[in-house]
């Protein structure tokens, strides 16, 4: 499995992904799963992706080479976040139709999922999340957030703390604790943990940095959430039963 | 969906369900997950489900209909707590294959689940959890607790502070503080909550209540709890890019 997420918030985005793939316990790997585009001052796209490694490569492949030999429309050359979307959603629909009947031979899941995010000069910033069907769906200031792979053991912290008006450095941390959370229940998602910010109207990618397991900020950061739980924990009122 | 939980500690165990079940979101209706069986001062059984609710209901009737006609083996008249497992696996796959063919036809599930942990006279306390196919795997020191249904959101708090040395009241609490997260985080679980205590050796059950969402204790808990993470992660240390 994975763990993607990718948060809007008034003053930009944050997106963050696992490393970790596997087919079978056997068979464990590290694996990006983040891609960014931008052209400085002009556009900045985040992609985190999920689901089979072999469909998501070969989606962005495709999408990289009609950049490269000026295939239009591409991704650097579309003039809306609406456009990018549709252009994943498409990739992904002929990757799947291409190989799809292939890996169902074998009862191999040819599903994946990306989420989409960035700005274009002349719109606002704008967040999508392309389904395994290439259709999608975009973020509105009711649900500014969307994750895909294994989401729900770190929704709960998310749901609590982000909101539209949450700063920058909180939502990169509600993320950190969020990966720490579903890493402590579930194997299947690993470091390192690649995370980039954009800010609002920058148009050019803003901080990234890959967090991997001996990175001292995220051992500091799920040191003092374990205590911090733990003391929230002990200060529980003590049962009583009406 | 459901959501039960059932963890055993040095001092006995405690098992609590959701009540919410529905068969698509026109139709949701209440109904308890758990049961009691007791001879006290000889055994004391307790059993929570999940899954199908027609299964589930069926194999707890044949279960109390072999019980009420002296049918042996029964659940009153066995000597372990293995032997219990058993029979509920028993039930519940004649159950299945009686009536798993028809809900076939019309693609529905049967699967189900059941958590069932206990003592009987003459045996130390012990949990199972018995699987949609009748078999069955029992709790360890390692391992002291079992879940079922929207096992996903409510584990984190569960794996940082149970362990078998953690104290009746710190369990309760522990297990209400991941229903609160579980229902804020997915809709197919809600009110009320069902609980019951097991004291080790007692042989007979220990405190039961339910939770409606006007319990006032709960809503206590609810808040303490959303304030405590709140307060943690405010006490966060600053993002720091090594």
């Amino acid at each position: 499995m994975t763990y993607c997420v990718a948060i809007m918030i008034d003053a930009g985005m944050v997106f963050a992904s696992d490393s970790r793939t596997n087919a079978g316990v056997d068979n464990v790997s590290t694996f990006r799963k983040m891609r960014t585009f931008e052209n400085p001052g002009e556009r900045a796209l985040m992609f985190v992706n999920s689901g089979n490694l072999a469909v998501t490569q070969a989606t962005l492949n495709q999408l990289d080479q009609a950049i490269r030999r000026n295939v239009e429309p591409n991704l650097m050359s579309v003039s809306s976040m609406y456009d990018v979307a549709e252009l994943v959603g498409e990739a992904l629909r002929e990757v799947r139709h291409r190989d799809g009947p292939y890996l169902q031979e074998n009862n191999v899941d040819s599903g994946a999922n990306f989420i989409v995010g960035g700005q274009i000069f002349g719109e606002r910033q704008r967040l999508f999340m392309i389904y395994a069907e290439g259709n999608f769906i975009e973020a509105t200031p009711e649900t500014p957030y969307f994750q895909i792979g294994e989401t729900k053991y770190g929704k709960p912290i998310i749901d609590r703390v982000v909101s539209g008006g949450t700063c920058m450095d909180d939502t990169v941390k509600c993320m950190l604790v969020s990966f720490d959370s579903t890493m402590r229940s579930n194997l299947s998602v690993g470091f390192p943990i690649d995370l980039a910010c954009y800010d609002r109207e920058a148009l050019r990618i803003g901080r990234t940095h890959r967090f991997d397991d001996q990175d001292p900020y995220m051992l500091r950061l799920s040191q003092s959430w374990g205590e911090g739980v733990k003391r929230a924990f002990g200060q529980l009122p003590n049962v009583e039963w009406h």
